[in-house]
């Protein structure tokens, strides 16, 4: 089965937009064990629109195609669809009937541009948009069925799940199991060697991917399995733990969760408590820690200590501690976690002093310079971490290390 | 001047991925007049990859062709090229020796399988890559000038500017004026009413786009001009007047400035200083602040006072008070910004206390309510806002609404 997916919109080819339903629409594809083979863009062109149509009707088994069907005079779907199949469009009563209802319990007046959407394409399906006026439209043309779907991701996905996915369901050819492993404190060439040979032959049905970010690298594991609705996958299973075993303990998750929730998940079945202390990460620790739904049950305060004099009173950081080392150094890092885990009575205390860049440095304390530290109840480590790239991502690499060594202490054997 | 672009490689269809390329290379050449015609993604397969080449050169006049000129054997670009274009691969022994000194600067051996970097379409033109292996290719077929350029951003960006955006500026048909209008506390709709009748007629140089996220919305407003090298947009220009006449304050940046740069350029010129206390935000607010390069010079300190007794004892929220009207109230927002205001000794504090969700509500309570209050030397003022989405989005309008308020205070006629 070829499948392509095809986004219409002028403004989806400007710097400013990315396409974000093709992810979705492929995850839900992927489910049903099918790649796409092919996504395009194409502007609010009517030529352009039908000559693509033309050409991809012939080339592939479906065709999803989204946006373009609402009523300015911009959406050209429905009219290169017409044109490009050599079909009418056909005006409907009862869907203008359904557009005018539904203006009326918003409380307008239908404007005239919205009749636009009560015209469809002759022998297409009509497909309930129940939140938004443009309905969506199924049809065939030869081999290929062709899925026409409004563009705003509130209307597109509902309407997939109800009205498309599960008519594909019936005709899926197998599944598409999935694991991702993430993983933090290596580079990703040291990633490479120690999993080198184990990437699954090319063609096969497993596959092995690297995706590599400042402070990040995830491997995305797939299958492909000719059975339908399978959940387990053998040969997934086999090698992401081949994986674990290779890069042991840098991996943080299995299950996609992010380092916040991993280390708020056992904080929070343990009834043990946090703090932290940021300098330069400035809250976007405290952030993340708290962008977790329920991290109240954990989470007790931050302090974003951004000046020396804020260390020193908010955190008891000896302002001659500071004088002596800088604030940027191993000692004020330590100090900092003491005193918040000190101040909120937590268990453990996490802080990031550094300089994030772009100004800042020092001949002896380079940009991207920063340290961590952790702070529990009879012990504190500190590390010293050059971090390259810019600002926010000095800044997100920081507060993934902090996050790190809470969990490489809360994990550790014997560890409470 | 008919353009697309291509980004090549089976991982950019998967759900993980997004092509952040094309945004680029669009700017670019948007810069130069241009507008991309199509994007297209196509996966590692090279008869798809061969078939996509023939039919493009056939209809523009500029194919930019991104990744697969690595040296695995998914890397299929070049070999589909020769394919599409009945052309041979040549091997180039300066490139073979060029790679193999690069690797012997990194101190590894040259692999094999990097051999295939050295064989170039022949006719083509080589495109030195000063930051990886892979070099680029540009070349002539019929009426279309293909570009290969390799997928690393760090890789694709220089060459681009070094080896192909000179020459395409020769060609330069003109020049695209861009202004992008973000605004912030008003909808959607009520933004479209204020500006209905400015939409300038579709086709025209012209052109009016409205982007909506919640918190905020951007009006991006582009003038086409057919003379080369031009900075100054007059249409663009008088436009933008005017949507600024129609929407006011609500415009807080016509530069790309975020709010957080708003605010943080006016205390700067002031050599006035900001602390800000946070609940269900924790820390967001100061991250976006301490976001902004040389924030030091004003931002003081946050305090991220999850539970109640940090909003007491960091912030000397009353018990009482919390206890009276709860943690989420007018009430106790001013009295955290107050209180953060006093203890960080600075001339304007922020402050937000809401529910985020998706736990936490009450009857009168519901998710998405949100306190957000300003403190300054003489007076204080407190907001009462319902948001609507999830947790994440929650989260962003509140500090969208708190720096917004501030900014308004800070630009009122007389205000110091």
């Amino acid at each position: 089965m070829k499948i392509e997916i095809l986004a219409v919109g002028s403004e989806l080819l400007t710097p400013a937009f990315t396409d974000t339903n093709s992810l979705y629409l492929t995850r839900r594809l992927n489910d049903l064990g099918w790649d796409v083979a092919r996504k395009s863009i194409v502007g609010d062109d009517a030529d352009d629109l039908a000559a693509f149509i033309r050409d991809a009707v012939a080339r592939v088994d479906l065709l999803l195609i989204m946006g373009g069907l609402g009523p300015t005079e911009d959406d050209k779907t429905r009219e290169a669809c017409a044109e490009a199949l050599g079909r009418k469009l056909v005006y409907r009563e009862d869907l203008y009937a359904a557009i005018r209802e539904r203006f009326r319990r918003w409380g307008r007046d239908l404007p005239p541009s919205n009749a636009k959407q009560a015209y469809v394409l002759d022998g297409a399906e009509v497909l309930e948009n129940r939140n938004g006026t443009a309905p969506g439209l199924r049809l065939r043309e030869g081999r290929c069925e062709i899925v026409l779907l409004p563009g705003p991701p509130q209307e597109l996905e509902p309407m997939f799940e109800v009205a498309v996915w599960p008519k594909l369901r019936e005709r899926g050819e197998g599944a598409t199991g999935r694991r991702v492993l993430k993983i933090t404190g290596m580079g990703e060439s040291d990633v490479e060697t120690l999993i080198a040979g184990l990437y699954p032959p090319s063609g096969g049905p497993l596959r092995l991917t690297v995706l590599s970010a400042p402070g990040r690298i995830e491997l995305h594991v797939t299958e492909f399995s000719r059975v339908k609705d399978v959940s387990v996958f053998p040969g997934l299973e086999a090698l992401s733990r081949e994986l674990q075993n290779r890069l042991g303990d840098h991996v943080y998750s299995t299950t996609d969760e992010e380092l916040e929730e991993v280390v708020g998940r056992v904080l929070r079945a343990r009834r043990q408590t946090l703090a932290c202390a940021e300098s330069c990460t400035g809250g976007l620790l405290a952030g993340r820690i708290t962008g977790v739904p329920g991290s109240s049950a954990y989470f007790v305060e931050g302090f974003v200590t951004y000046n020396n004099e804020a260390k020193s009173r908010s955190l008891g950081v000896p302002p001659d501690l500071i004088r002596t080392h800088g604030a940027v150094s191993a000692e004020v890092a330590e100090a900092m976690a003491a005193g918040a885990r000190f101040k909120a009575s937590a268990d453990y205390s996490l802080a990031v002093t550094g300089i994030a860049g772009p100004d800042g440095a020092t001949p002896e304390k380079p940009v991207g310079l920063v340290f961590t530290a952790l702070a529990w109840a009879d012990g504190a480590e500190t590390q010293r971490n050059i971090f390259f790239g810019r600002r926010e991502q000095v800044r997100f690499q920081s507060t993934q290390k902090a996050l790190d060594m809470l969990r490489r202490r809360l994990l550790r054997p014997g560890g409470t």
